[in-house]
């Protein structure tokens, strides 16, 4: 029933690279607003952006045994995505475990749980989006499964699909749709570049979006 | 029932910016300490603080149609209030509308719900205090109300009210008192120089409060 | 029934300060796990980090009263740490009684409830890890107890226990084992050193903490 | 700054007994989706139902001496509404306060904060809606206000409106608006009455509402 | 984008009757301890316990359109399944459309969000577990889909699924997995009454599962 | 490092009755207000009340082993008091190990966790207090202690304590105070009864209580 799944499809290097630089909130838009972790789940410095292929973590509260056994299945610009079977916000991961990670090109983490030596992660500049900080240690007694499908922070995450994640928060892009979606978020991001040059000279968005006529269909009273 | 008010008073701009300049913890102190959004509502960067007269939004639940009506309002120096009509954590707000709101003098918004963008947010230096970050998109179908009285993050906002907000948090200010409470918040800064002086050279607060007395007699043993 | 209690015993303040230096993440491994604080216990700034001896405060909710008693007690390289009788995210804790803290050479303040005024603070250099960040003042009516045993966000604090506190949350070492724990916290550096360095180098977890016989009986499945 | 005002407008005894019979959920709808506080406030026990007039409380946290001052103020009808400055779980009121308000004629209370004795209020058949239960004692210390408008649990209430509580939590109907709320809540209760009818006879709300042709315009497909 | 599939496949009527007689903590236990909803979905009442198929509905946060659409779907023994796409505890479900699902066969509603009339529901026999219980009312404004996969309250369900719920919560099943989940559960059952047996008799768990020898194995001490 | 005491001392069993006759809020009164369980801990049914002696259990977080250990050391008339290492809602609890707590005369459990099976504990008259509901099972892999101090639910529980526990939640008497503390909760209990008398007979608190005074003094306005 714990398994380690040792070969996962990931999505074509560039078109990973290019989610990254669209961004989180552009890349939900852009495949039709679905596929974001729940708020609560923050990064531990500002400023981190990335995309990266999954390896999903599917891992016992408190029991970070099975983060050892995924880093082995982790390839250059992979991300750990972990979450535990029940709540919990106990410190998984630390300075060791990046430092792991790094060697092996691993590029961050995303966790339904708990994270720590964070000084020492932000000096790594090796990003996490958490739900907590917290020094509280974990054992390494039960096992759990990797690279299956979790459902992390109220989102699905299938192994080897793309986590989009910035200051914003993190979105979670299917593997097979991921070039349709870069198409679409740079579509949407050469779109919103020409609102924004009409908003910035002062055009009103009720004009630019032509939302007068409705507004008064619908009953709204200027008074 | 649903309604722009579109002539609204404010308060003189430079009882504003004294209010500003005194900051959350003290303007809440000067009026009787009431006024104090809840605090969970905190700033998407530190080092923000400014004073402006409230465009108040009353929205429905991850619906951001009326931010769009509340802009048009909007004169230089005000800052958007919006309250959700249910719970909502949704992302109502990013750097478009940012930019729309500077195009017209905006300076930041206070909002019982979520935000997005905040990294450009942040680069734009448009302050934004809000109860969540969320990408999470929203849609433009459900009419509400601008400038009408709104309960945000359990304080009563009147549309021309003048929102003070810091690194502490946001307060509100009712118009008609804003001259009176900033007297009294300079009278205030002024005594807390005095007693910062004190506290500094080595008194205690006990002596210069006079607490001694008073404690002995409502009973504190020193053991 | 409320007392101050004016002598208390405190750690050698070389073990203190090594306490410091080693963290919190080690320090609350080397001592078997125990005396974390609650995870929402956050500092106000970033980078903050010390270990310093603990005056402590039982104060009712949103009355700082005894703050200013505590203040007489604090020797330099105090730590006050409050704890309310019942739960409460009233600022009880701004840059006045900061200023006074200083003066008398406190180093910092853990308060399972509310502080203000942390631009100030953070100015100052002033650390605080808190549960909440309000501008509600307080009152000065009900006694409490300074230096009595207090349950602070989930831990039992002693008067006269190392608090240790940084970026990743807060920590209590029992004045009487504060020795004996930073020769494990140290040792525990020394160790990590060497793995990091394995790590680094590429080698797996999986094989430096010769996991794979446990993992294999334990029914762990490669696919 | 404190005041107990002691002459309050109250709608009249009709009116708010057939705001009763409607019921929360109803009365919300009736008055156009307003007045509702937060979905936390929760009875004490299940199946009670009522409408009053409000007697209003701005109290200090953990500090129930203003509720002695209000029963004074109570009518035959009336209901307590206790708001605490800054957010409080504390126990004001139990079984003594209880006895109090039914010798007053008093029938309930509503409190953004704890409540306790509550196997015995439930055997007085004294309803309580609360954010907490909690035996935690206040203190009477510090002065609040009688009859002020108050925030509660995110809702304005005035002294002397309506509130209408059931198991679906609170909702408070504006004195001035309760005849003409009261009218269109009847009048919903009978179309309700209809459109029940025919759904227990298998008629599908798509019909019904007459959706199918909106739904196939915005988009919906079926598969 | 958004669809309503109208076929969907159900597990066998008797299977799923015997999943509703062994209850959630039985039938997780047999599956491998997953398919739980998060522990903060309750039921509206005590004591209701069943097992039904699963008519999902994705729904945009305080909109229940698709409620509508979804009842049209439902078949005798069927229960519906919402999960929100972005937090809401909006009141999406009242009595008159539990008197639509009843008029069709549906059994009941698991909703990661809000209900509302309670006590209507409740007099009905109708059981939900749910989020919150909230008089809100919702729009009907935005499409969402029918009997696709949704993430409920952290756990994924496909249309079709198991869902078993009772007292202690909501647990869903894989259709495919479901007779096979059976047997294990009822395998169960018959051993926890051996155990119950023994240990009403007076036999400790210690020795029935034989743990002494790997306690000490494992360092306890007794003292 | 793990231990289990196999003998501790225990308070009077007349005494550990009264209090149990007395209440929480009355006894949480009597000892001079401390000692409350926060307030998330409820009970799984109404009506239950009782005093017992705690043997507490310091247990990994969603790891039940030490539950089994505990039920070793259970005398009649003692309640397991349950505390996770770190944060945790996994059911730790459910009706086998009530029959094995029923069987040693054990008669409940208070658990800063979650519990299962709650309708046959229901059924079988075995009162828990817990933070949660869940069906998410544990494992019996880790070692924790049995009859050590506890911090649970952010109160000091050591072994032997005396548990007082109601529908208004859970209150802890320290052994050696509980007889004092009997004899302060019964003269608190005769007084109220005179008390009672005299609100509803229709006297004031403010009479009773005396308070027109003190409340003129600080400065109360009647308008």
């Amino acid at each position: 029933m714990n398994v380690v799944v040792q070969h996962i499809e990931r999505a074509d290097p560039q078109v990973i690279a290019g989610l990254g630089e669209c961004g989180v909130a552009t890349v939900h838009e852009a495949q039709g607003r679905k596929g974001l972790l729940a708020s609560y789940m923050r990064p531990i410095y500002s400023g981190a952006r990335l995309a990266a292929s999954a390896v999903t973590i599917s891992a016992p509260p408190a029991d970070n045994w099975m983060v050892h056994v995924a880093i082995e299945q982790v390839q250059a610009g992979d991300i750990l995505v972990l979450a535990p079977t029940s709540p919990s916000d106990a410190g998984y991961f630390g300075d060791l475990l990046a430092t792991s990670m790094q060697a092996r090109g691993g590029v961050g983490l995303v966790i339904d749980g708990g994270v720590r030596d964070i000084r020492d992660l932000t000096e790594m500049g090796f990003p996490v989006w958490s739900k907590a900080v917290f020094a509280q240690g974990t054992v390494k007694e039960t096992l759990g499964s990797v690279n299956v499908p979790v459902v992390c922070a109220s989102a699905l995450v299938n192994p080897g699909d793309v986590i989009v994640a910035d200051d914003d928060g993190v979105c979670v892009v299917r593997r097979e749709e991921a070039a349709e979606v870069l198409d679409k978020a740079r579509a949407r991001v050469a779109k919103e570049e020409k609102k924004r040059a009409r908003l910035a000279a002062g055009e009103l968005g009720l004009d630019i979006y032509d939302m007068r006529g409705r507004l008064a269909e619908k009953g709204l009273k200027y008074v």
